[in-house]
């Protein structure tokens, strides 16, 4: 299902002081605005996701999930930065006729959500019953909570956090490093830098996955002891990290890999508002909140999630058990329906 | 202190079926062999360690630690492969004139450990009371213990695994992405792929540390806040990742780095030996042997090795705590010397 795109004509302000001419937001809805306009469900994807919910987060946008387009209006857009409609490094910059590549802007998720917000504009939607973000699409949630407190109902932040931590900057460093090392980045070509972005991926693939998920998902088969030893292509977790590399480079690219890694970097719910604590203190106010951890996460670990609900009032926590580490809450959507619809519902 | 180097002039056979003419192996010794020759303790490194363990292991070599000088005579090998004085890729082929680079033949960890055999030979060791390695330096141990159980009095087995695990060769394969994703890598220079293993690098440390040893060392000083957001560079965490992968450039070559990851993935003590128990169980037969695990170590996780104790008959099992992931056996090495004096000593 291709998005639809909304063509914003106008100055979008960054929050760095560089101004995009124009911007476009692509975004999927699923089910229908009632009259009263109560039944709005918001989602933010996460790093390298889409607008289409129903694609990356199976199991969730059904009748049955949490995301149930019978009840409610869902509405998910791609943020900006990224290179599935929305304006990212790869669109063409107006001024230049050519696309911006390397000379894109550097964001912040306060950016990211102010595009989420001139959608909503657009979209005739004020009052927004749920607000849901796993992981980066957290970050957005966080961020938009702390903007517009008022705005929502329910908001449910699954294995996310209000600040990027030095662990989750430090593997978003290694994978700029990974991406800088491949010297066709900077090129202005849009497979520029591919082989560094799949080498990148596959480290964020092991940060999402953890020792768990491989070593039950990625055992060799019985007969591999029969390969000769040494080769590591014959191993599986070799195959598996090079297929997820190459997965990535079929379907991103690796500027608007780094700028959502950079804009990842600048996620700090406290930034002007004193601090994460005093941030987060508002956003219980109004909202009913449900912070949801995976109990193997290792990129936003439980005990995170748990200090993460302390510092929201009335905040409730709840954790998904899985092996898979981060990756549980793309794959355990049985537990996270259970979880999410009687919190969306009551 | 510069090694020691032992010019071994004659054919050297690998598992895999090429040949090394000739064979240098770099050493360190601490301490003096005793006349009956029974005081000899040999310590086996780690992935881009070199011989000198008073340099690498702090704490470790020194009349109150457990690689004691006056007591025992220790040895330790630069490993084959490397580039620490040891014949390795950037070693001259003798067949061709020229450093081997690229050309050098695939290693197993058996061939490692037929070098420090070589050695010991050399100086006329025999019998060897302790055999100590951590990481990859326990992999060589669990090898050797494996090939000459009969050899060994009391064997320490510290963070470490008797077959690479999927989740360790992910690790590895990825770290090879990253050093193939530079283009640079593959042409006769030593310092070919650089930037590629500085991002390995850098992806090693994050492995090795873990998110708790992050958060706890690299948190933004609280000024960070002044800092323009969303400039990467400014982040502590960004800064220690960039150090990470310039010091390794500085000392070691990627040629050498690929060398050992494929050997590492080579590490399977049940290859040709019924299965990984089985070879454990003749493990302890008659050496006493110690595991220990660090609490939060993510290359060998506790589970991991309080299973490893349990193959192996009659062996205990301590634990280090510590939050900084596998580098809690580098650091924490007051604990290790409280658990390994006894240990060695009774």
């Amino acid at each position: 299902m291709t998005p639809s795109v909304y063509h914003y004509r106008g100055d979008f302000p960054l929050e760095h002081g560089d101004t995009l001419r124009e911007v476009d937001i692509a975004y999927h809805t699923f089910g229908r605005l009632n009259e009263a306009r109560d039944n709005v469900v918001w989602v933010c994807h996460a790093l390298t996701a889409n607008s289409d919910v129903e694609d990356w987060w199976p199991g969730t946008v059904a009748e049955d999930g949490f995301l149930n387009p019978d009840r409610y209006f869902i509405v998910c857009a791609n943020i900006l930065g990224s290179c599935y409609g929305t304006t990212g490094p790869l669109s063409v910059n107006p001024l230049t006729g050519h696309p911006f590549y390397g000379d894109f802007p550097r964001l912040t998720m306060r950016d990211v959500v102010n595009a989420h917000r001139l959608l909503a504009r657009h979209l005739g939607i004020d009052g927004i019953y749920g607000l849901a973000g796993a992981s980066v699409g957290g970050f957005q949630a966080l961020e938009w909570a702390a903007m517009e407190p008022e705005r929502f109902s329910r908001i449910a932040l699954i294995a996310t956090a209000p600040k990027a931590s030095p662990w989750t900057i430090a593997i978003d460093e290694t994978q700029r490093m990974a991406i800088r090392a491949d010297q066709t980045f900077g090129l202005p070509l849009a497979d520029a830098g591919a082989a560094g972005m799949g080498a990148a991926r596959a480290l964020g693939l092991l940060t999402y996955r953890g020792p768990e998920g491989y070593n039950l998902t990625q055992q060799d088969h019985e007969d591999a002891d029969c390969v000769l030893p040494g080769l590591p292509a014959g191993h599986r977790a070799c195959t598996y990290q090079q297929h997820q590399g190459d997965k990535l480079i079929r379907r991103f690219n690796a500027y608007s890999y780094m700028t959502i890694l950079d804009t990842f970097d600048t996620h700090d719910i406290g930034r002007d508002r004193g601090g994460v604590e005093r941030a987060l203190a508002g956003i219980g106010r109004q909202a009913k909140v449900l912070i949801v951890g995976v109990s193997t996460d290792l990129v936003f670990t439980p005990p995170e999630m748990r200090e993460l609900s302390r510092m929201i009032p009335r905040s409730v926590y709840e954790e998904i058990t899985s092996p898979l580490g981060h990756d549980g809450f793309l794959v355990e959507y049985r537990q996270l329906n259970a979880i999410l619809i009687p919190f969306f519902t009551n």
